[in-house]
């Protein structure tokens, strides 16, 4: 099942999507389906022209990223694997949806797109063992763990860098149904392939992480973890268009702007 | 003017604080004065049985925090000072009130108090210069920035040595009317004071503070900001009260505990 966030000029609603051959639809939902049970309205919107998909959760709480989690990347950047999970916080003034600007700040040259796979929590969870982890998802989106590079290497932590308005784009729908453990992580600039991993290549699986990351703090309804991003990460520019995709959730499309242009 | 978040058993509710004497009451409010102007109620309570100071703002987005940011603290950790100031993350879930406990989590032995000047951030507030910086705040109050300082030195980011549940005490009330430009910043633990140092001795002041956080994201109106903290930090263990106290704003007072005690 996946589940949109959208609106038509008002205000935001959720909607279940539906595919009939090359048309999608919404059927849309009352309430929030992350705080109370879906109750499909009857009303069904064709995707198209007037309907914009939101990110599909905005956390209450926190967005719980990984660094470092796949191995080719440790290696392209240069460092040593973790041996536990290198936890860091996005806020959620940094989430924003499909096809919104990720918009460049002034202080840095060198921002990098970062393609993941994102868990999105249903309930409280707190020092929960992995085999019991999936339990505590409604389902997963793809993520842009959008990094100025520059600000990275200057900064002792990552706040700044990774943690400016529009660095965390989340979409397009949550999966519910997906088996997180062997599914493709892909990002492509200008139509062009830059990242093209596994979920199997992670060094700490989403069980894992789930896991670790409840033991350290308690997630909440709606709290977002990014589970790190394989090989290839580069540059992106004003004027590019960056998509990340997961293999059976979708494609999280963005353009990138510079706030001077 | 300050302005307590309050419990007499059921919904929190908010309140401005009157002494009298030697008795504290609290002017109830309708609302948040957080969100929409405060409308006093007519009702009087006094402080004392029965009624349970909160934090007085959950961030409905972030804690910003600012480690390094006092030259004395910088020299007793063994580090440079920062030359822009270190910026990191504590989530909403990290924050507790006054007289609740800290919890102490299982995977760290050497759990350290850092008392600091907090700031509330009244409005939205997005690339302010240090000049027009206090036109943003609501007011000002206590902060514990309670780090796990093993978990602290093994961890590349410090999203577990200080994101964990109650490692952000915030109280005992916000006060509107201070001048953050010299007061003290105190703690104590079972009486003993640890920590005395002044708010004149950060490295980079509140306004440059808030601006430098402002350009690196944009703070939402309960976004707290932490200030740093004095040299003098130390362990608590298990059976500890901790205090800590800024001058013209208060006491804000902690119980350690572990959880298997």
């Amino acid at each position: 099942m996946r589940i949109a966030r959208f609106t038509t000029g008002d205000d935001p609603r959720f909607g279940f999507v539906q595919t009939e051959g090359d048309r999608t639809y919404l059927a849309v939902l009352s309430g929030d389906p992350l705080s109370m049970p879906a109750m499909p309205t009857g009303e069904r919107i064709e995707l198209g022209d007037g309907v914009r998909l939101l990110s599909p959760v905005i956390p209450r709480s926190k967005v719980v990223a990984v660094g470092r989690n796949y191995l080719d990347h440790v290696r392209e950047m240069g460092g040593e694997p973790p041996t536990s999970p290198l936890l860091f916080f996005k806020p959620n003034t940094s989430v924003v949806g499909p096809d919104d600007p990720i918009v460049l700040p002034e202080w840095t040259s060198e921002v990098s797109y970062e393609a993941e796979l994102a868990v999105v929590i249903s309930k409280p969870c707190k020092d929960v063992e992995p085999e019991n982890a999936r339990a505590y998802v409604l389902g997963y989106t793809v993520a842009n763990d959008v990094t100025a590079r520059d600000a990275q290497r200057t900064d002792d932590q990552w706040a700044r860098a990774k943690g400016f308005d529009t660095a965390c784009p989340l979409g397009p729908w949550i999966e519910t149904d997906l088996n997180p453990e062997d599914v493709g992580v892909v990002s492509r600039v200008n139509g062009e392939t830059k990242q093209d991993g596994r979920t199997a290549e992670m060094i700490f699986d989403v069980d894992y992480l789930i896991s670790y990351a409840s033991k350290a703090m308690t997630l909440l309804p709606g709290d977002v973890l990014l589970t790190g991003t394989p090989a290839g990460v580069g540059r992106i520019e004003s004027g590019d268009r960056v998509e990340c995709e997961v293999e059976e959730i979708g494609v999280l499309a963005n353009p990138v702007v510079r706030r001077e242009d």
